[in-house]
Parts: C-alpha cells; structure tokens; sequence
C-alpha cells in the first residue's frame, strides 16, 4: 500500500514566532492521535495540546481538525501550529513521517487533490499558484479574479455556446430540406460569430495579462549616451520604497521592476551600448533590438541636441528591424536641462531636474490601460496555447458552416473546440500536465 | 490614546503555501470584523471567510477568535492564515494597521503581554525565545523544560526555603532568651546549606548549560602542521549531514559545529597558527591560548613524531599560559597512520585512517555528561548572574548567622536573595530589564 497521507510544512524556511504543518488523506487524524491528547475533537476547533514523540515533549502546539469534505483538499485534513524553531519543525514532521500511512507532500499537492476533489477546476488551482507569487496590485487582483472562478465562469459560458452551437447544427441535420433552415443558418452564424469573438478577446488579453503578471516590459534604448541609465535611475530612485528586484532574474539582462499605479514595469537594460567602440557597435545595436522586440512598451531615447533629420534616420533604422506595429513607442527627449529640443516630437524629458518624468509614469500607466476587477485576462500560457487551438477550431467551423459541409463533420471541430476548453478547466487532463503546473508550486499549498 | 492592539505577521519572510498573522488586544476582533464577513463567530472556531478591504477582495483566509483570557496572551486575539503570497501578507497588514486601535508588535510583544498577564513567569517567556533558538535535541530540550515551568518549580522550592528561614529567625527573634534556641539553630544551619547547595547547583550547572544552548566550545590546538584542520573536516565530512552553520558567526573566529548525539559541538578554530613565521608566531600561539580559554573541552593535537619531552614541555608551557583546571583537555596523538607514537600518552588518532574518531566523538559526547530531562540547567546569563548574587546573599545569612547578628539584619540578606530570586522569575522587574529581554524575541511571539 502507498501512503495516501501526505504532510508538509507550509510556512517558509527559518525561524519565525509560529510555523505552520498540515497533514490531507486519510489517515491525518489518526497519525496526529498518536501524537497529541485530546479529550474531544471538535471539528475545526483550535485545541491547544502536547506534541509527544514516544514520551518525550516536542512542543507545545494548536491543532486543528477539519473533517472531509469539507476541507481545502476535501479530504481529512489537520493543521498543527507549532513554535517557530526550525529544530521543532523537523521533528514533529519526522514524528509524524515515522507513521507508514504518511510521506511527505509534493509541491503542490494538497491544491491537487483539492482539484481531482472536484472543489475547483485546474485554472482555479492554477490561480493559487498566481495568488502566491503575485507582487503587485494589479497580478494579485487578476489571480484573485481567476481563483474565485471568474475565468471559469467564462468558460462556462463558452462551453454553453458551443453545446448551443451542436443542438442547432443538429436541428440543421433534422430539418435540411425544409424552411427552418435560414432562421437557424443566422443564428448559427450569429453564434459562431460571438464565439470568435469573446475567445479572440481573451486570446489578445494574453499579452497585456502575462505582462501584468510578471511585469509590463519596458525596453529603454537609444544611442550611448543617451541618458539611459541615468532615467532609469531617477525611476528608480524616486520610487525606491517600492522596487522590487525579481528574484531569479540576473542584472545583466534585467535591470530592476518599479509598480507604478498598482501596476509591476519590468525594465529591460541596453546598458551595453553606452560601453560599445566601434568594433562593437553593432553587437550592441543588435541587443537593443532584440530588447525592443522583448518588450512591450519601448522608451526610445534621443539626446536633446540631436537634430530631426538625425532622429527620423535613427527610427526609420528602428522600424526596419523590429515589427513595432504591437509596441507601443514613446519617444523621449533627453537632457533637456541642457538642451531645448528644437523640435516637437517626442516628450521632453530630464532626469537632472525631473523635468517630464510624471508624464512619463502617466503615460507608462496609461499604456496598461484602467484595469477592471471583473475583466478576465489570460495570464497564462497555457491557456493561451488552448485558446489559440480554440479559436483555430472556431475558424473550421465557420469554414465548414460557409461550405455546407455535412454537419456531423462539423461536430468534429466543435469537439475539438471543447476538448482544448477542457483542458483550460482540467476536465480533460493526464498527469503529465497535473505533474507540469503543480511542479512550480510550494510545498505545503 | 496609544492604540494597544498590536499586530504581526507571526511566519518568517517569503514566499510560502500559508502565513499567519496575529493580533492581540481590545480591538482584535472589532479590527477584524471589519474586513470579514462571519455570521456566527464561535471562539477557537476556524472560520474560511473573505478578507475585504475597501469593497476589493484581498484573499481567502481562515479566521480563529481566541477570546480573553484564554488566549496565548491572556488578551482577545484573533489569528489569520492567508495565502503565503508577501503581496497578500503586506495588503491584510497594511488593511489592519488602517484601523487607529491597531499598532505593529514589537518583538517578543506577545509573549511580553503574556508574561505581564501572569501567563508564565519571566525564565519561561525566555525559554519561548529559546525554543524558537533551540538547534539540537539537548538545548530544545532545556527550552522545553524551561518553558513547562522545570526552572520555575526549583526557584518556587527556593523561595519556600528562604520564607521558612525567615520565619525560623522571626522565631529566633521571639525566644532568643529561651531553650527552644538550639533546636533551630540546627534546623537553620540545615536550611542555609540546602539552600546553599540548590543555589551552587544551579550556579555551577550555567557552564554546561550555556555551552548546550550555544553548542559546547571546543578548542582544537596544537602546533603548526599537528593536523588541527584535517582533524577537523574529518569530523565535519563524516557527519555532514548534520553539520550546522550557524547565522551570524564568521569563520574566521568558528570553523563549525556538529551535533553529536543530539548535543551541539562549536569547534573554534586556531587554523592561524599554521601559517606562522617565526615573525608572527607568538601571535599565532596567543590565538591559540584565546581559544583555550574560551573552550570548555580543548582539544590538543600533537603529531606522533614528538617526543615524550617535546609534549610535556609544550604541555607545561599551555598549563602556564592558561587556567585548565575547569576545562577538559583531551591530548591527541595524531597521523598514527604515519608513526606509530613510542609513548602511551593521549589518544592515538589518524584523520587519514579514521583511527581513532570514534573514540573521540565518545569522548566528547561524554564529557558532556548524560542528559536528563528533569534536571535544570541554568542556560541564561541573566539568571546565572541573579544566582550567583543570591549565592552571596546566602553567605551573608551564613556569616551573619555564625556571627549571632540580630535577626532582623540576617532578614535584610534573605530579602536580598529574595529580590534577586525575583528577577530571574520577573515578580521583581522593570521596563528596561524587559525591553533587553523581548528584543531578541522574534516579531510576531
């Protein structure tokens, strides 16, 4: 028999005033019976009691009991807070490995078996993870939306449709050689129009949603000298308070994040052009474009004194070798404490006075655009792909519908449409992608 | 009005499945029910619930209502585990801090309000600090007995010892005239030895309690090229798995520690002398005296190939550089594998062979002594210096009692011996005796 009780601590690493272990399966009340007194379990009630391992007190904890099914995984679950001390963590999770009912938790694993629990679907498990990482208003409210079943609702609605969407086309096949056939014709198309629709929207939200969640890229390039670094750090310096350095991201391809308005900026550096020589040059130049192609919004920078003619030769270069159609391209005129910008284009801009530097952060916020909380975007690649795939089987359909194809083929794309939404929910899943998305969980959740 | 509502997120920092945060005070539960929704709250009772802030939803937490006084701090409390996302942990803090009855803990506040509302006494809310500190199985140990009151019950059977001395002199005072006089003269000089002994147990108990809370000092000496640091990494490598850096000391002054039989062993290096000149070498020997002295079991290294009057001569020199008499020295007769050593003195070892190793781990384990759970150790500098005063006190009793001083003066050192009993448990305190001591609390305890 493999033990179906899993354990874990799921409080960080270190020393704290209270660590946290939680115990799902089976076996979880058990296994703590043998370590702690209680006289009368009440479900959910925080009992205070002794940790004993064979006689000997390990701490003293608060342990609680929450019954299935009506528990974060759906299964018997019990919480032991214990203190803080990183010697006392262990033991009392060795105590209690020492049963054979118990192992040690995978990440993630207790929002698994909440998820095969059936007490939410895989997009909403995935939005736990989301929840965690989340650092900045606007990543946190969409996880918070995703978790609560707002996409899921979404989804619902889609998968409605497209059961709609079978029954007429079903209608279609009854009754082909008699006169419903026009009324049903427009409200098929009528609905296959709908369906593309709304799954296109959510297919484009990826970009704006996956930028939210970690981090809106802001590429700032420009000729050396242009006064890259030095904006960069008047960003940075008049927000330190809120910086956040990414953990994982080394310095030499990410420079730092700032939240402006709720909403997480990712600033790629180009920092290696100022140091270029002529030999160097285009190597340089060459990173500079492939930041701009990484990023979303680009802050073009151009010294004050640069004549127009200059500037619109500098772009031109720029335009032929990024697509910068899905960019959005803010030109700043730096040094303009130096220099009056003898021309109007481009927002002018100093980092010795501050001068143009709140328009810039408006116009950087403004960029993301107002963000609604019941606004469902896709922050996820993983849906986005299923989505992508969802919106090719919307385009068959229509194809199909356009050439009067026998609507039992036309069936075929429809289920194609709702096999790719179910693996969005995990109504369609395998293992293998359970084992992907809870992989990159913590321990313990 | 300063608000006395104190909060604390009581989890280490970081990312994690869940954190806890924690309030105590008045307005815990009024402060809390501003931000979620609970029909019914039943105490000790975990309530899943909404955690609002101004209309947003911040997360999905489970609320405990631990109403006064049968808290942890004898206050209304109330606990909250969120999800461990640092974003959510900041938001729920900063929504209850908005209230004006809230305030951030300090460290060690919690157990402070505690302590203040006759929870526990003062040596167990520091035995709390010490089992959050607690890294091996002997000093969790202590911490634990410490906390269970262990400490508390001998200082009570102290203090009921000298209130019966009082009382013997008070009746002393009475009948001085009369027959009854001898009878107590003895039953006093009986009470003051025990007294006496109780107090110099505990007094003398500080060396070694101190060295398990903090790890055994171990000194390893020896002249250049005796094999001090390969002695060293043969112990550390054999138990690597248990070998624990500890934060905050450099390894210029501690190489590293081991835990030996659930007992933690600090090895302190004198690596420095290896690389003396001749130049530098009575610097190099200083060092090594320093160790020596700051060492409880000093570990003296001395390579085969010397003679039997090179070691004694060498030996003579420690002996009159440092006082050894507390100390334990175990010499060793290292590279064995090498050189058969042609004298019985010290224990043959060889790190090349591992000759020799185990004997020593046995030794060094040994000259700890066997733990036993009940006894009590003093491990706390405050409580060694508070006894130590009330060693003298019961000297002065002693004297003034052989010297037939009136009674009342013999009851001015029994209050003395009192007060400083006093301290050790708090009834006799003051804030900066308290601030030192909740400091090195962590927040959130």
């Amino acid at each position: 028999m493999t033990p179906d009780t899993i354990v874990a601590i799921a409080t960080p690493n270190g020393r704290s005033a209270i660590a946290l272990l939680r115990l799902s399966g089976a076996a979880a009340l058990s296994v703590v019976k043998q370590h702690v007194a209680i006289s009368q379990w009440q479900p959910r009630h925080a009992h205070f009691a002794r940790f004993v391992d064979q006689e000997r007190l390990v701490d003293e904890v608060v342990v609680t009991y929450f019954p299935a099914p009506h528990s974060y995984t759906g299964e018997e679950m019990v919480e032991l807070s214990c203190h803080g001390s990183t010697y006392v963590q262990q033991q009392i999770l060795q105590s209690l490995l020492a049963s054979p009912e118990v192992r040690m938790a995978e990440p993630g694993e207790f929002t698994r078996r909440a998820f095969l629990n059936g007490k939410f679907d895989l997009s909403q498990a995935e939005a736990v993870a989301d929840l965690i990482d989340s650092h900045s208003e606007a990543s946190h409210r969409l996880a918070i939306n995703q978790m609560r079943g707002g996409f899921s609702k979404e989804l619902a609605h889609l998968r409605d449709q497209f059961v709609e969407l079978t029954s007429l086309l079903e209608l279609e096949l009854d009754f082909s050689d008699e006169e419903v056939e026009f009324a049903d014709r427009s409200r098929l198309l009528a609905l296959i129009d709908t369906l593309e629709q709304q799954t296109r929207r959510l297919v484009d939200s990826f970009n704006m949603g996956n930028a939210i969640k970690n981090g809106v890229p802001v590429a700032i390039v420009g000729r050396p000298n242009a006064g890259k670094s030095t904006l960069l750090n008047a960003l940075l310096n008049d927000d330190r308070a809120i910086v956040s350095p990414v953990a994982g991201t080394t310095r030499d391809t990410i420079e730092d994040t700032i939240t402006l308005n709720g909403i997480l900026f990712r600033f790629i550096d180009t920092a290696g052009l100022r140091l270029s020589t002529d030999t160097i040059e285009s190597a340089g130049i060459d990173r500079s474009y492939q930041a701009m192609r990484r990023a979303q919004i680009i802050l073009y920078l151009i010294d004050a004194v640069t004549s127009q003619s200059e500037v619109e030769t500098e772009l031109k270069e720029a335009h032929q070798a990024v697509d910068l159609s899905k960019k959005q391209l803010l030109l700043l005129r730096t040094k303009c404490d130096l220099h009056q910008p003898d021309h109007p284009s481009g927002i002018a801009i100093s980092a010795a006075t501050g001068q143009g530097l709140d328009t810039l952060r408006k116009m950087l916020v403004d960029t993301v655009g107002p963000l609604e909380t019941d606004t469902t975007l896709l922050t996820n690649v993983r849906h986005y792909d299923a989505m992508v795939h969802m919106l090719e089987a919307i385009s068959h359909i229509r194809e199909g519908f356009n050439k009067q194809l026998p609507a039992d083929l036309i069936v075929v794309d429809i289920r194609d449409a709702l096999y790719h939404l179910g693996t969005i929910t995990g109504q369609v899943t395998n293992d293998e992608v359970l084992g992907t998305i809870f992989s990159r969980f913590c321990i313990g959740k």
